[in-house]
């Protein structure tokens, strides 16, 4: 059965299947709901006011006073929707961070929190109606002359205007097709106005512009109607470039040994077509009409974007061929919109901190504060940024994939049949999961990944290293293809007829990969004199950050051990700026001010950074005094190992 | 049996047949040399010095001194070449025009002649040599970033630097191929520095453009070597369009109502590529080094390149689309060169007043004169300019293509076999003419029509209406199918095994045509309130415009009765202006200057150009006063009609 649960004051809607976790109804809603243990019922953050309707509560821990009991308060984690729901999340479990949350679900939040970046609706591109005097025998300049002495006079210096041949051909018959009433959109660069298309008649409140996020396993669209800054629809899905390859390196790899560039180009393109196109029809727009696009991602993403090869951002020295890519036109990269339409891409830094980067620390605002913030975009990659409004400096930490399930025996990303929680019995060594969809597991996506490591570590399962303790004798610790194993679901609990294990190889991948984070942080700190104290708010962006259980985190040490409330979850910061460069050109030029001051670090030749990755390659750290709350949580289990 | 005949002082050499006229072999060398009566010996200014060989020199009517004869002296128009021969054409007998006639077989002088209406060699396009520093960890900025400092550090300033992304795609590749040496072509609009193409090394010596000449009738390249100006070749062949339409409204109604615009384009284009293809190959100039094309033709041509729909140019109030075109790139439209290579097309004013009238006033420089002048280009159309350096206007007097054949049952053009010269005796009605090749004649081209009209309306064949005169009684009068017809030529002279006749029909387009132009001089003239006694010089430019004698252009009213030496014949200020405009970026914006300053007359609602056309209709003109030295031919001859 469905149920239809509504969230205040968003008045955000979802429908979900009856008995859902209603923590994980936020979640699907696309809001946050404040919750540092990830909705297990351990920190009684996620407080939420149930209106109307019914649900099942467990118990509370006493999290919840009488008062609030009485209020109609209930824990989002510990509920299960058993009716149609209006639901409140209060002031005191919203996101406590300086910007508030948005996603493309939450279109309104979207536009709220870009002015409140200092942001408005003046796009590059602007629609100008003119009504022209209709030409006479005594009147008889140049319909293109005609166009320009009307612009003139409409205030726009058009005594430098440029028209592509493609709008030049249809100019004569839009004018009279439009009866001498038309309208053109503008461009202007330097002293050059360009007209980039022209309509028949009043065409001023049709423009549409899209937002594009090309993350390297994920591409995402919005749909924005540039009259109003309206979202008008989101879409997402996996890059396809995928099949070539997981992460950046063995893409360019494909495009320069495999000579795979314009199968690679043609993948993203063929992506992005396929969500415009999808959109367009959905909401009735006509894909002619979009005539500037966006786009952030990562610098090698965006070399196959263009068409670029890539193959020097692979090798020392790793000079990508440009970070402020020049604009070019729809129809170059065979996108199906406008074919005068304007691909502007945010600005790269170098060749592995990307435009996605400039766009995270444009929506973090932490350019703008005087004290000083890390923030991390753990998607593929992850890119660090540490600065306030005086200096920022950066680096790529290479984590590589792990968490998106690549180089893991039973990996996959966090979709229906994921593991995506585990706790771990410190005694028994019995295992809880709870599986994505409520249904059997396939397999364990990225927050599996992290619970298991720290459930494994806590529990005594393994060592500091990242060894199975074979000698605890778990019947669960078993011999495999590549050595010692964990089975996380026996094979009549799984929906695929065998075990789902952990491997020693799976969990070396994920500590060198939590290692590369950790290490990436410590250097920019070093780099900067500074540490781990001196940060005010650390921010956390990227698809999967949105599912990363902060305790759990610190408990891998992946992230530092700092107080709960520093953390502040973004979401998909990449597509939330390229959504306010669409719209506002001011902020597009600060995020080229922003890339222009970033000093970029190039960790993978930093003698510094190779010391900080040996000592994150243990459970948490060789230095465990720098993680007081899992020391604490050791001794509460009685594990120091 | 062939001879070669070099003249002096240009050191122009041409081959000849044995026996060729003298006065044709310098036409053949692309010179000129003072003749008012077309060289038939009748004027005695086509004076030649034969400094080494033999001529056979027929009666020179004591044209000649005898000093001039023992100096070696001969009129050219009355020798034949006998051997190979050194003449040297002298001061006196060369163009005493303001400017010096230059063609593109005489392209050192083309360049002087540049730089004497002020011209230097500043392209719009510039090469710059860079030798950038190799990237390092720590100066590893992208390489177009570098490519951008390189620029700024050269003195340009690069901070709106524009790369189209075909540039981009191989630019590692250059970079790297070069050793961080490379040649940019830059080219600038506005603040706006954008680079067009990049080179491995030092390439600033092989930049190579075209002028080309997009005439109704006949296409023209100029290959050149903007290093320094120099014209590497020439070529020309007929406008394939021709095919569709000799005029251009015949065009513009293919294009519209037989759906053959892009036809139309292609074969425009395809006859630029031929040239330029062959010009490239016979050079060893590689296609792709040229990057700037110069196009100047008239406003429909101009259309039809672009691929443009001309429609509204056909219907009133004659609208074209633009006259001031905006650059597009070279493969836009489909040229073989860099693809991006800029397209430029000289300024239109008009309709009917193209880019190849701008040039022709920039050559003509008679924007720079105190006293007024007129300018005619006679090529299909004809288009007038009247003005000064304070004013201009100019007029399209849609003279039609009779003169190049169009509409003359034996109609052709000047190529071998047709019949330029006739002459007819005024007591016999006999015929003598001579042919091109001198070879038995199958067709009469547009000099030859000029001389049939002015021969037999002295003789009195026909009368001032150009009706023919049965009554004369001569064998050459006769009935064919289209009413009456004389014979200029008998079967037994012809090539083609019949009569070559000129018919009333023809005589009645022929007079249509020339009444269109003088009518066009006339308005023009009472518009500024003048007559033709306040014109200063009266140049002719056009392919045809060369061949015309202009005695008799006078004799039938074409051009008006102004003393000889007022006319200058200025080639093909097309070209000429195109390749100005190629290598000269100041002469090119003063074309715009141009073409912004004209005012165009439109006569086809004009009742004043209808009132003179209708007076123009006769032969003469109605006011045989206006042409005292025809009415003293008439006198002289005895046949005052």
């Amino acid at each position: 059965m469905k149920r239809t649960v509504t969230f205040l004051p968003d008045n955000a809607s979802v429908t979900v299947d009856d008995n859902t976790n209603l923590f994980r109804a936020v979640k699907a809603s696309g809001l946050y709901v404040l919750s540092s243990c990830g909705g297990k019922g351990n920190c009684g953050k996620c407080k939420v006011i149930i209106k109307e309707g019914v649900v099942e509560s467990g118990k509370s821990r006493s999290f919840l006073s009488p008062e609030e009991t009485a209020r109609g308060y209930a824990l989002a984690c510990l509920s299960r929707v058993k009716s149609d729901l209006v639901v409140e999340i209060p002031p005191e479990s919203r996101m406590q961070a300086k910007h508030k949350i948005a996603t493309g679900a939450n279109m309104e939040e979207l536009i709220k929190l870009m002015q409140s970046a200092g942001g408005c609706l003046e796009s590059r591109i602007s629609r100008i109606y003119l009504e022209l005097s209709p030409p006479t025998i005594d009147d008889n300049i140049a319909d293109y002359e005609r166009v320009r002495r009307a612009l003139d006079k409409a205030g726009f210096d058009a005594s430098l205007l440029h028209m592509n041949f493609l709008v030049l051909k249809k100019l004569s018959h839009v004018l009279r097709e439009g009866n001498w009433n038309v309208t053109v959109s503008v461009f202007k660069v330097s002293a050059v106005l360009e007209v980039l298309d022209i309509f028949p008649g009043n065409a001023t409140r049709t423009r549409y512009g899209a937002a594009v996020d090309i993350g390297t396993t994920t591409v995402v669209v919005y749909l924005v109607d540039m009259a109003n800054g309206h979202i008008i629809g989101t879409a997402s899905m996996y890059n396809s470039q995928v099949k070539c390859g997981d992460d950046v390196i063995t893409r360019i790899v494909y495009a320069t040994e495999r000579n795979g560039l314009k199968e690679l180009q043609d993948l993203v393109v063929g992506n992005i077509n396929t969500m415009l196109a999808e959109l367009a029809e959905k909401n009735k727009v006509p894909q002619a009409m979009i005539d500037y696009i966006v786009v952030a991602g990562n610098t090698t993403m965006m070399h196959l974007l263009y068409g670029i090869d890539p193959q020097y951002i692979r090798e020392e020295p790793y000079i990508p061929t440009a970070t402020f890519f020049p604009l070019i036109r729809g129809k170059s990269v065979g996108l199906q919109v406008d074919p005068q339409a304007i691909i502007y891409s945010m600005p790269n830094v170098a060749s592995y901190v990307g435009g996605d980067i400039s766009s995270g620390v444009l929506v973090s605002q932490i350019h703008k504060q005087d004290k000083v913030s890390l923030f991390i975009d753990i998607g593929t990659n992850g890119e660090i940024v540490l600065g306030n409004k005086d200096w920022l400096v950066t680096a790529a930490c290479s984590a590589g994939p792990a968490f998106e399930g690549s180089g893991i025996k039973f990996g996959m990303r966090a979709m229906e049949g994921a593991i995506e929680e585990v706790e771990i019995n410190s005694k028994t060594y019995e295992v809880n999961f709870r599986v994505i969809g409520d249904s059997k597991p396939i397999g364990i996506c990225g927050s599996g990944m992290i619970d298991i490591l720290a459930e494994m570590y806590l529990s005594g399962v393994i060592d500091q290293k990242g060894k199975i303790r074979e000698e605890i004798g778990s019947k669960r610790i078993r011999r495999g293809e590549s050595g010692l194993e964990f089975v996380i679901a026996w094979r009549v609990e799984s929906a695929i007829n065998k075990e789902i294990v952990i491997t020693e190889v799976d969990l070396d991948n994920l500590i060198r990969a939590k290692a590369a984070i950790y290490a990436g942080f410590a250097t920019l700190l070093a780099h900067m004199d500074m540490g781990f104290g001196d940060i005010e708010t650390l921010s956390i962006a990227g698809g999967f950050g949105r599912y990363i259980d902060v305790e759990r985190a610190i408990t891998i040490g992946m992230l530092p051990d700092l107080p709960v409330d520093k953390f502040q979850f973004l979401g998909n910061t990449s597509i939330m700026g390229a959504y306010y460069g669409l719209l506002c050109d001011q902020l597009r030029h600060e995020a080229e001010e922003i890339a222009k001051k970033m000093t970029y670090i190039e960790l993978s030749v930093s003698r510094s950074f190779m010391d900080e990755y040996m000592s994150a390659l243990f459970l948490p750290h060789t230095n465990l005094n720098a993680f007081p709350t899992v020391k604490k949580e050791l001794e509460k289990r009685k594990k120091v190992v």
